[in-house]
């Protein structure tokens, strides 16, 4: 077997066999398949596509790359939830507590933010003495005991997805579906979850730009999930407008905390309800209400419970800014449109998000937004809020909002589609 | 400018801009593009193709990557020729010293085999004492003293090139038109040749197998080096069959000595006259014949003196392989088929090649063929000889030779098509 035979296959629109995917993703585990011969592979992958079988195969083989959790000792169903990313998407962070709060065990091995989309293990850094890096051992006793854990995943979970994610995030290649299934997915499946609810965004603020690109990736990981033993559904879900009020770290887990305490922005609330229904029903949880478990607080125990397990205290104060900027409505009118892409690009620029791997955080940079799609604005009024600890970044976020936004005449009527646009079991 | 973008804009098939091409070959001079990024832009580029201002743009970039030289202070015209490379294609050997016998001053800047085609640099290092690598001095030297000269492209020649070309290698992104086409031109027209023609192969022995794509390469080089005020042909030639009755780097060398000696097989007298009549035509040198200087021995007396001018020896023996194995024709009949591509791998495989760039090469293996395709073959007759230092790769020859010929009834006619197929300028 030699790796330019399986790159020129692929090139040629020649469907990949077992022992070529087996081969290549261990050889480049291993380091016997190069850099740049993984990437070749994976442009002709993106460009040529990969059939449910070959899709399925290399799933597979990343999830054989390294060892698998085992969560049978539990007393209680699992379910997981992964999203393919967005802006302002906190719903990790109400969601787990409130599912563990309902009977289910929910292991969110999760990452961190990369380009305009946030992370999940960086929102939480943002509370003082949080840590996202458990062993087995201890990510295991904290779901034990608090029914929810949410943490990065170990290195021995799929080595080859991880070499391969950041490798296709510098060449060019993250957006081909047969990658981001696979990569997605034997995370999932060697983490060991019963079961997992796919929040599959599309819109201009995530990697899916349309509805059926989407729904092309949702089938092709709840085929895999299902395939593999893991009760699967995904949900497609909007994003071309940022979710909640909030993008950044800091600034989204305040707004995380507000939903457990049984307020927050109505979409974050809604599609936080979705989400746990789905999880709760695919884990065979059927007497539970999570809308009773976030207005009574018993989701809040749980929060607060997983936080202080993992280092974090629940009640200190979070880090705010040292600058910020309030840019207000030009005219008055309805928001008709506030777009998602930007105001991910504009967070980013402020310090919310990183350029490369290495790059730290703004654990308080970010982006208020004071007004949504459909909203009564008022010129002169106060429409977003750039938070940012180095004020320099001001002009390259204010940069990326110049066409974020549009305010249509007084008394217009201003279609918002809805947060959930389609279900795939 | 970031290459990621780059890569994004080629993969999502939108043409680069100058800057762009410019930026990025630049770039991948310096390291600071990587290998990853690079194999990854050449895939795209494979799959999706460049348009003629791109191919051009890309070329020149590589061209000013380096170094230029210079023959303006020689008393002749210079002529370059390039083949794409096929079995048995020793034919620069007896070509420069032919043109150079005409009256013109022939550069040629050679490279090394590579899988199963031979490298003019490997045949002639069979030939004791002879150097391959001439300081630029020392090739001006050689150049004005003999009129010809062979010898490896020095490392300040189009170094993107260099370093692309071995990248391409290992990636399979070697056969991508445009990568080809600027590869062997952004190093001819850095050399400074006044005028050039490609020998352009087509067929089961070549890059291109088939006569629409070496067509289209061969249009997209001649008018590459026709923008860059190099006189500029093309002859499509086929190479399914190999060229002569050698194949392998001493029986190359003889062979060459035979056709400069007056004799030697057609195919091999007739595609050298058609290359030399073409590069003397663009050369301006019009009253020469090629055929009288090879039966005067003029051409002869330039390869003596080209030769011992790099150290070589042209009265030295040729090596001779240890170890011979005769194949037997197994019928009585004509020879309708003997595939170039076989040929290759089998010689390849006796230790004529390599499979990588580090590896050495035997001088005395390969094949002799004792019969071409149209040629009466008795049972039991020699049809084949393979020649090697290492008999235990008489095996893996014989496999690659398991389906290379084929026999008609006694008799039956074959049509052997010409050699050179079209010619465009």
């Amino acid at each position: 077997m030699d790796v330019i035979s399986v790159i020129r296959a692929k090139r040629d629109r020649i469907p990949l066999t077992d022992a070529q995917i087996d081969w290549t993703v261990d050889a480049y585990t291993r380091g016997a398949v190069a850099d740049e011969q993984m990437s070749a592979l994976a442009m002709a992958i993106l460009l040529n596509g990969m059939d449910r079988r070959e899709i399925a195969r290399w799933t597979a083989a990343m999830i054989a790359s390294g060892e698998r959790l085992d969560f049978s000792s539990l007393a209680r169903p699992t379910a997981d939830k992964h999203s393919t990313g967005g802006v302002g998407d906190k719903i990790t962070l109400p969601l787990a507590p409130l599912v563990a709060a309902c009977g289910a065990a929910v292991p969110q091995l999760s990452g961190r933010g990369l380009g305009h989309t946030g992370g999940t293990l960086d929102k939480l850094e943002s509370i003082p003495g949080w840590r996202a890096s458990l062993s087995n051992a201890e990510l295991l006793d904290v779901l034990a005991s608090t029914g929810a854990v949410i943490c990065a995943a170990g290195d021995g979970l799929a080595p080859a997805d991880k070499k391969l994610y950041a490798l296709r995030d510098v060449t060019g290649t993250v957006e081909a579906i047969p990658l981001i299934a696979s990569s997605i997915m034997s995370k999932k499946i060697a983490e060991g979850t019963g079961s997992l609810v796919l929040d599959v965004k599309c819109g201009t603020g995530a990697f899916m730009k349309t509805v059926e690109d989407a729904r092309e990736l949702a089938e092709t990981m709840v085929s895999l999930g299902t395939d593999h033993g893991v009760k699967t559904v995904a949900l497609l879900t909007g994003m071309s407008t940022p979710l909640g009020l909030t993008a950044g770290n800091a600034l989204e887990v305040r707004e995380s905390v507000e939903v457990l305490a049984g307020g927050g922005p109505a979409d974050v609330v809604e599609l936080t309800l979705a989400l746990a229904r789905d999880m709760l029903e695919a884990a065979g949880i059927h007497d539970a209400d999570p809308a009773k478990k976030l207005a009574d607080g018993s989701a809040m125990d749980v929060w607060r419970r997983m936080i202080s397990a993992q280092g974090g205290d629940p009640d200190a104060p979070l880090p705010t800014a040292r600058h910020t900027h309030t840019v207000t409505a030009p005219a008055t009118g309805v928001l008709s449109r506030l777009d998602a892409y930007d105001v991910g690009v504009a967070a980013w620029r402020l310090g919310a998000g990183r350029a490369r791997k290495e790059d730290p955080v703004q654990a308080a940079a970010g982006i208020e937004l004071h007004a949504k799609p459909g909203d009564t604005v008022t010129e002169g009024a106060p429409l977003l809020t750039l938070h940012t600890d180095t004020d320099e970044r001001f002009a390259g976020a204010l940069d990326a909002l110049g066409s974020a936004w549009d305010i249509a005449a007084p008394g217009t009527t201003v279609d918002t589609p809805p947060i959930v646009l389609d279900r795939i079991a």
